[in-house]
Formats: C-alpha cells, sequence, structure tokens
C-alpha cells in the first residue's frame, strides 16, 4: 500500500497524509490500524515516512500498541490541555492535528485528507488550520486506490467472511428447500415462513463466525426485489413461484458480498427467462474479468448481451427503473463498494488490476405488480495466476440445487 | 427535535442544516431517516420548515420513501447528467449539494453543516461551494443537542436493546457460574473458558435481537481490565478469584450500555474492596443523576468519595492511570457517546435534563502485573417523574447473584 500512496501523495503535491477516524470507526484508518477498537484516532503518513497512529484517549493504549504501528499518544499530542483550553470541538480538532503533524515532524503546507469525521467539526477545524499556512487536498481518492490491491492479509480475511456467506446461503437454501406450501404460501416447522425467519438465520450464522452485518443485507422477495436496494419487509411471507433475492455483504475486517435469487417450486416464465439471460450474462461477464481489462467495458458488454436478449439497458435506455439498470459490480475490501469501478467516467479507476477483489453482478428488474428481480453476484479475486471465483456456489432458482453442497461455479 | 433545531440554527446565523451520511450511515442522518437503507444521502432541513430526504440512486426509492420524509429524488438532484459532467467526487458532491439546496428553496448563504462524509471530499466540496456564495458552519454540536433528549419511539428502541443487555449479562453470569476450576483455569462443558466464548454467547445473543455491535464490546479479564478500553484477547482463559470486566454496547437503531464486572470465586481482598468502592459510588451517582445536576458536578462527588477511599482521581492527580481515572457518564443515543456531558468545559451541555439517556459508570484500575480493573455501569432515562434505572439488575461480583432473575438495582 505505501508505494502506492507515495505516488499519489507526489501527484497532489502533498507533504503528507492524514487519515481522520472518528470512533475508530473508517475503512481508510482501518487500512492502518486494523482490527483496534480505538475511539477518536488518526494516522500521520508524511511522504515516504513511516505512518504513526494518534490517539485521543491513554484508555486506549493498549489497543492502539496492539496495531504494531509508531503512536502519537495522549500526552505527547497535550490532549488535556488542549481539551481544557479549546473544548469546542472545531477548534480542538485543529490544535490537535496541529501538533500531531509537528510531532511527526511535517511543517505547515499541503495536507492530503483521507478518513472522515463530523462534517461541521471537520470544516471548522480545515478553516483554522488554513489561517496557520496549512491546505488541504482530498486524499480520499488516494486512499482508496491504495486499497484497491488486496494485500495477503486482507485477501485471507475476505476470503474467511466469503466462507460465511456460502454457510449463509446453504442455511437459507435449506430452509427453503424444506418449506411446505399451502395456499402459495411457504411454511416451515408450524408457521409461515417470513422475511424475518430468513434474515434470523442469517445474522445467528454471521454471528457465530464472528461478522456483522454494518449496511445490513437484502432478502427481498418478489416485487420488493424488483427494486434493487429494498432491504425487504421482515413480516412479509414468502410465497411459492416467486423470486427471492438474498443479496449478503457482512463484515469482518473487511467485507464479502456474494447474491443469490431463489424460487421455491416452478417459476413463472418470465421468472425463469430472465434467470437464465441474468446467469448467461454472468458467465460471460467472469470470461471477460481479467487484469487489465476496464470495467466500463465488461459493462457495455453486458448491456449489449441482454438488450439483444430484449431487455432496456443503462446503455439503450439511460436511467430505466426495468429490465437491467444498475453496474455490472465494484470492488470490495474495507468499504463494501470500492475500486475498481465500472464506471464509464472512472478513467483508470475502472481498469481492473491484480489484487482487486470485485463483484460481478448482473441483475434483471420487471417492478410494478406482479414484478420480481434476479440478481446473481459473484465475488471474484484477479490473481496473479488469473481471476478466482471466491464464490463457487450454485447458480439455480432451485434451493434443492445447494443440497450436494457448493460446487463448481462459471467462473472456473 | 425541530424547536431545539430552529433554535441552535438561529444562534448560528444559519438558514439551513445539511445533513450528510455516506453508505447513510450517520447518527445525525439517522435521527431524520431511522432505519431506511441508504447509500449516499443528506437530509436539507431549513430553519423552521420541513426536512427533505436527498438519495442518490434511484435503487434506494423504496427504502427513501419508508422515512415518511419529503423526499429529493435522483431525477430532481440530477444526478445523472452530474456524474457525467463532474466524475471527481468534491465536484460531484459539491454540485449535488447546491443542486439539493436549490430545488428545496435556499438561496446561497450560510448553512450548518453535520453528519459525515469522506474527509477529503467534504473539504474539496465545501472549498468550491464557498466559490458560489455558500458559507460553512458546524452544526454538528446543533445535531448533538437536537438529539440529546430522547424521544418516545427512541427511548422505546432503547429499552429494546437493553433488555437485550440484561439478557446478554445473565447467559454471561450463567455460563460462569456453571464453570468448574482446575489449576485456578475456569472449565465449562470439558474445555476452557475463554474471553472468545463469552464473546460468541453474547453476539449469538444480540444477532437474534436483531442488533449488531459496531464498536464491538468488552470481555475484559485482571490486567486487560485495569485499561479501561482494551478489548479482550479472546485465546485468554479465564482463571478463578481474578476481575472480568464485561461492558456491552449493542445497537439496534440506538445504542445501549451497560457494564457489570465478576469474579468466579473469592475475590482477593483488593478487588473486593473495589468493588464496594465502586457500588458506592454508584449508589451516590444514582441519588445525584437528576434532570438540572451538572454532570461535572456528579463527576466531582464521585472523586471525593473515591479519593476518601484512598483512590487517585482525575481530580486529585490529572491524567492518572491508577485508581479512578475517567468520567462518570455520558449520555447515549444514535451515538455510543453523546450528550449529555460529564466534563467541566463542556458548560451547559453537561447539564442534565428532562428526556435524557445517560451511563452512570464509576470503575477503579490497578494496571500492571497482578493488576485488575472494576467497572459497574448503569443506564439511566431521566424521566418527567425522575430517573428510571433500565438497568436494574445486581451489581455483585459473585455470578450467581444472577441466578435468581433481576433484582432491584440501587438507583430505584
Amino acid at each position: 500500500m505505501s508505494g502506492k500512496l507515495s505516488e499519489e501523495l507526489e501527484r497532489l503535491g502533498a507533504d503528507v497524509l492524514v487519515v481522520l477516524g472518528a470512533h475508530g470507526e473508517d475503512a481508510d484508518l482501518a487500512a492502518f490500524a486494523g482490527a483496534a477498537k480505538l475511539g477518536d484516532a488518526f494516522v500521520v503518513a508524511p511522504r515516504g515516512g513511516a505512518p504513526r497512529l494518534a490517539y485521543l484517549s491513554p484508555m486506549e493504549r493498549e489497543e492502539a500498541a496492539a496495531t504494531g504501528l509508531a503512536l502519537l499518544a495522549p500526552e505527547q499530542l497535550d490532549v488535556g490541555r488542549i481539551a481544557r483550553e479549546r473544548p469546542q470541538a472545531g477548534a480542538f480538532l485543529a490544535a490537535v492535528l496541529a501538533r500531531g503533524l509537528e510531532q511527526a515532524g511535517v511543517a505547515p503546507g499541503r495536507v492530503a485528507l483521507a478518513g472522515s469525521w463530523p462534517a461541521g467539526v471537520l470544516v471548522e477545524a480545515c478553516a483554522e488550520l488554513g489561517g496557520g499556512g496549512w491546505s488541504f487536498v482530498s486524499g480520499s481518492e488516494a486512499m482508496r486506490r491504495a486499497r484497491k490491491a488486496k494485500r495477503a492479509g486482507e485477501l485471507a480475511e475476505i476470503r474467511r467472511v466469503t466462507t460465511a456467506v456460502g454457510e449463509a446461503f446453504a442455511a437459507v437454501a435449506r430452509l427453503l428447500a424444506a418449506a411446505s406450501v399451502r395456499a402459495g404460501e411457504l411454511w416451515v416447522e408450524g408457521e409461515r415462513l417470513r422475511v424475518a425467519r430468513l434474515k434470523r438465520e442469517v445474522a445467528l450464522l454471521f454471528a457465530g463466525h464472528g461478522l456483522s452485518q454494518p449496511r445490513a443485507n437484502i432478502v427481498s422477495p418478489a416485487e420488493e426485489g424488483a427494486v434493487p436496494h429494498t432491504a425487504g419487509t421482515p413480516e412479509r411471507v414468502l410465497r411459492a413461484s416467486e423470486a427471492l433475492i438474498v443479496d449478503l455483504f457482512p463484515k469482518g475486517l473487511l467485507f464479502s458480498d456474494a447474491t443469490r435469487t431463489f424460487c421455491v417450486g416452478p417459476p413463472p416464465e418470465p421468472l425463469a427467462r430472465a434467470h437464465g439471460d441474468v446467469l448467461e450474462a454472468l458467465r460471460r461477464a467472469h470470461s471477460g474479468a481479467r487484469a487489465g481489462a476496464h470495467g466500463w467495458d465488461l459493462q457495455q458488454a453486458t448491456c449489449a448481451l441482454l438488450g439483444e436478449r430484449g431487455w432496456p439497458t443503462p446503455v439503450s435506455a439511460p436511467g430505466t427503473l426495468r429490465g437491467y439498470v444498475h453496474g455490472l459490480g465494484h470492488g470490495v475490501g474495507y468499504e463494501l463498494h470500492e475500486l475498481p469501478s465500472f464506471r464509464k467516467e472512472a478513467g483508470e479507476d475502472a481498469r481492473l488490476a491484480e489484487g482487486d477483489v470485485i463483484t460481478i453482478e448482473p441483475g434483471l428488474y420487471e417492478p410494478g405488480p406482479g414484478g420480481f428481480g434476479v440478481r446473481l453476484e459473484d465475488l471474484v479475486w484477479l490473481g496473479p495466476e488469473g481471476p478466482e471465483n471466491l464464490t463457487p456456489w450454485p447458480h439455480e432458482l432451485d434451493p434443492n440445487a445447494w443440497a450436494g453442497g457448493q460446487r463448481a461455479a462459471p467462473g472456473r
């Protein structure tokens, strides 16, 4: 990460990167501090120099030490005095940042800023520091670029989380396969099977693996699944012969992300056809997703295929809410959505490269009464020996496809 | 909330509050948008006018609609065109914010900014908007003040989360009480009892209630508990006659927060004495925690008591790492730590008032080899009829105290 970062800082004309993390909760900060449980903290990373972690409470000294980073302790930062003399949050932040930069040997100049902080406090602090010879440029994009290629430990963590995602799909498929149908509704263990039951099953499984779901999940039947980001109404009773999108994106230290679409009982013809088209799009996208490819080219190829099959796409009908309505994928890491992008405007940030972990997730949507959505999303690592599908699991609508365990996927 | 907000905006000389929420994940944004699962979003709240929720992807139209707020849809915000013409993140944000303000009928002027956003992107966007007649002042404190008194639905959610916290303590106590001691180590079900087992038990219980632990938790034995924010090493085997701090702070839509300290088997005399002193401090603090009291007065009273008992405190020994080393409590809500403060410098932000939900959490710490920590933390609602202890559970070191169910606490 540090070589890429130095390069980005040079491009920005910045002497130093400052990464802010209020409550220690920030993707950029996590790329430095890992799993340490910190309160307010920041990293000062001089161009070409070793990063230092500044933490603001002596109560966190053991957590901070466990990161293995060089530290700027609260006493060095003079946190106690500053808190007394400048209790207002913006003034406090400005003084602590200035002190941290000074302690790291950085003279006033241009700072690339990344991480996140309460917005009003940050803007006030930067305005004050501006009067002291500091200027600020966005280091947010630099950090996203530095985080794009995954390091070995990061990939291992994504694999660990992905294993749990596979188990969660298997558990969902097991429940769906075990359901009986009464008057069109699914029943399990003497009760109507509701979205809430599946969400509970998934939550318990992830908790057992020590994972969280900071962005929740999507368990979205039929008409709800027809609007891609609808989370799913807990009370909704599931029905036979309807689509059910299950999109899971839990987090350990990093995220995983995968989607399957299920249907208990025979799918209506439009659903079966849409599923076939999505699966074909997924297969083709897998074969195109190679280091060096441009995300927008892959998106265009998907639009071409689905357009040939008669669906509106963002290319043929910009802004469409029917058919293929979103991008083909995104990078996954400390953030759920990160680089590479698959957008035309992203330029080289949409170039797939070795080390990237990306989703490939074509989908088709029929909103409105009687509507449905179908989405199939695999997670792929672009390794030195080519792409590896981290989610080589069944793509069938029929949950019984999961009964025999996890099988090879189209990716490889 | 809105009356308080208007008052704060007037004080700031701002015509409008803008609350930013990247990934829809922000405490200030949640105070408006509740549990909606949004991506990047912001609220535009003109002083005295109805707030509008701006969301940036049509895929989230159902989630946005479910908030019941007036909406600024992506089409109104011209997101598609802006994304094409201004792909750089800061320029994009500046243009979308300007458009959202315009659509809400707000003319260029002073904006109070709250919520959070990637730091570099935000600073660039504000710099650009500054050239267009906009100026920015921190609305972060205004939002914290507006969020201080809990609304009925917020209190109900805190109660719900707190019920789960009580169940989690009972589960932990049950495991500890069931442990047998071999060569000083605790054993349960044929295995050494480790911190990881307790963390797993807690995680599963919270998951079953639909709760997350975005700030993790603290399960911290003996020498680890002697540094208050140490999360606890998963592999650490628990031992008889040592202190174990269990500090749980899960989140539904809002947080709860409570701590108990356990000891299996007879506590060593220094631990028993520290526990007695902490319990006495907790009792006295409960009796002082009333609407109208100042948090710093309560903190001083706690320092006086613990000082009399021979412990260093932040008053007698500023910066001490031994004895009583932290504040007496904090507000709890959409953030784990919010107003009221218990700090001297906080002025009226440390004034307890009706509607507040606060922790009261004296603790004593003996760092170093053979060290330990003791902390007891209750959660209190300052209701119209006086304080209500939301955590009326045992405070004993002995986990068997939990066997008979939950009993009345010193608070009332």
